[in-house]
């Protein structure tokens, strides 16, 4: 796998989309309209396909056959008004998408079908600050079991989204400074990734799976604008704008983690001070709680606790929410979404959370924006990240899988 | 004109988008597609628009039979490998788009040819405080004038893309509390101009205009995200994401004015504190530069004070340039763009509003996005909106200018 190889849209992430206008970008877009077509309409004929799509029948005609080749489709002879016809299927012939989500201390891993029912998931722990040779021997042995336990062989895996917690620039296809994974940075993770496990594999920020996730296998489906914040040991957001993952110039979008909140705050892992992360992420918390007891304390604990009624836990969340709030409002301000959906470690504290964050954001948004931006939980949990992998594999268009 | 008239895109902005997958978005697209090989490929057949849009014949001939109608294309007889074809062109019938720009004090108005020529154009003084009323017959007035001084008769109009300085939300087309014009504030304003003008009308914020006059008219065509940042009285940003102009839920983006630079600071007019606009307009610089002279001050003389070197202006200047990089870093951080253009009444500070910008993006944004952002000052000056303006008509789908 090449870093071309990986698409900056719903339909296509993490690969440069083909220059609007191109013989290829209309390749690409007509290849969509027939999917839809056939994924809304069900099996139809050439010439039904070439009339819902607007298509000639030769041009259908030929994408039809490119993605017989890629076996995206099969084709079967019939009749249609006592004449010969082909008729087109959508293959469901036992293919699998892989979702991988490597954090900084676990490792999940999803197989979904086409039809999006998920296959198998289990998540295991990783040690802190494990090597990304370590971290990926662990999704290749992990996914190996579970394709074993499913009875799903190899050849039938389409490919495998890959979640990262850091920036990764598109243009070297490295995980820059910034990741919550400081071991992993300067490595060509698409190149890496793709011998190891030998599939087509796919590599995104955890935070943009997230947001896909919301709008793929989340009850937001029909939101066009959506940011989703995980908050978890870093902060960041992945931006689903007119309806598709955004990626910007080089890749590296939703650094919310790093917006200036203290000017004269404490220095962030980003060598700037006072951002976001320095002052609600879950490490800081933690290190703010650390001081009231001798226990070693983890993310867990923070819900625990604030859910027990722990006053300074519920202070130190506070705190941090309205921070995050402060920031939201900012890109609520500057993008003015629909729906703003948190995620990560913390979800489970429901409005202990979500309160401080909305107060936050009506605090510092313009007026209207904050009136009209809808702040909740995310519903998938930890699951978020790698489902939103998986998602990635289901939209590629079958000329980069095949 | 009602607010569903008026679109979010660069091809049809502050109008509903069709419904993706719906006949009439791949009307739409289609008839975009056929517009686009007219333009690059100049007048041809209905059988080779076929060929190069990839659509059929009967999709060709239906939506040219449209546009003909509405006058966007003049169709001929002529003959193609010896049979009968009809030569599809695109029509340059004298059609003339107008661009208005209206400030807290200024009113300009542009005439614009299908071909992007500027056929007119004038700028005047209007009084600040003036109501939407006393802004629209001036806008009126001068509009005729312009239009009987190059003997262009009404019915060539196509219709009138209008500026104006503060946020609209597209649920009511109104302007929304924030506005640099109080005065304008409750009032549907596309309803209003429409009436009064008697021809199609398109409102837009003044700064979104001012980025789709930069990839359209600017230097910047090739741009794919783009931020353009108007710094005047107010200090708002128009977003060009993925090539389009981007609208968010409501219509309200890129209140970069009201992010929040200094929690205790001065109280702003959006109702919160400290924010970039209290520490970086125009209004906020010659407030802080009129204790120091008892000539009252404009925003042309920050500009000619620093150009002469007078120190306390370049202090000023100074300042509010760090916080614009900060805000503008922020921006990056979440949206990574390619580049971020300067607007407003001050682009005649070159470097010395320029380099305190960058320092604080440099200062404030996360590494790779700092160094990978590119900020310049705008080419258009203060003719940027007016010709944003001019550019949302000439990109309407002739459906809707018919």
């Amino acid at each position: 796998m090449s870093v071309e190889s990986a698409a900056p849209s719903r339909s296509n992430p993490r690969r440069a989309p083909a220059k609007p206008g191109s013989q290829s970008a209309l390749r690409q877009s007509n290849e969509q309209r027939i999917v839809q077509a056939l994924a809304t309409g069900g099996p139809q004929t050439q010439a039904e396909l070439a009339r819902q799509t607007g298509l000639s029948t030769a041009t259908v005609s030929n994408i039809v056959r490119g993605m017989s080749r890629s076996g995206t489709v099969t084709t079967s002879p019939t009749t249609s008004s006592g004449r010969r016809a082909l008729s087109v299927a959508l293959n469901d012939d036992g293919s699998v998408a892989v979702g991988i989500d490597i954090g900084r201390r676990h490792l999940r891993v999803v197989l979904a079908g086409p039809d999006y029912r998920v296959l198998g998931e289990e998540a295991i722990a990783l040690k802190a600050g494990h090597t990304a040779a370590e971290g990926l021997d662990a999704a290749a042995e992990l996914l190996d079991r579970l394709l074993a336990e499913q009875g799903i062989p190899r050849s039938s895996v389409l490919g495998a989204g890959i979640g990262i917690p850091g920036p990764i620039d598109r243009r070297s296809g490295t995980v820059v400074q910034g990741a919550i994974l400081p071991e992993w940075v300067g490595i060509n993770i698409l190149e890496t990734f793709g011998k190891r496990l030998g599939i087509p594999v796919f590599i995104d920020n955890d935070a943009n799976l997230g947001a896909l996730a919301q709008v793929t296998w989340g009850p937001h489906s029909s939101v066009e604008n959506l940011i989703f914040v995980k908050v978890g040991s870093g902060i960041g957001a992945g931006l689903i704008l007119n309806g598709s993952l955004y990626y910007g110039n080089v890749g590296i979008t939703g650094e919310l983690g790093h917006m200036t909140i203290n000017e004269h705050g404490l220095i962030c892992r980003c060598g700037n001070r006072g951002c976001l992360e320095t002052v609600a992420s879950t490490s800081t918390m933690i290190s703010l709680l650390q001081r009231t007891t001798d226990r070693p304390l983890m993310a867990p604990d923070i819900v625990r606790l604030a859910l027990r009624g722990d006053t300074a836990t519920l202070r130190v969340i506070d705190d941090a929410g309205l921070a995050i709030g402060r920031a939201v409002a900012h890109v609520a301000n500057l993008i003015n979404p629909e729906l703003i959906v948190l995620g990560g470690s913390l979800t489970d504290l429901g409005d202990i959370l979500l309160d401080p964050v909305r107060r936050g954001l009506l605090r510092h948004a313009v007026p209207v924006v904050g009136e009209s931006t809808t702040v909740c939980m995310g519903s998938l949990g930890e699951r978020a990240e790698a489902l939103g992998g998986a998602a990635v594999v289901l939209s590629q268009p079958s000329s980069i899988l095949g």
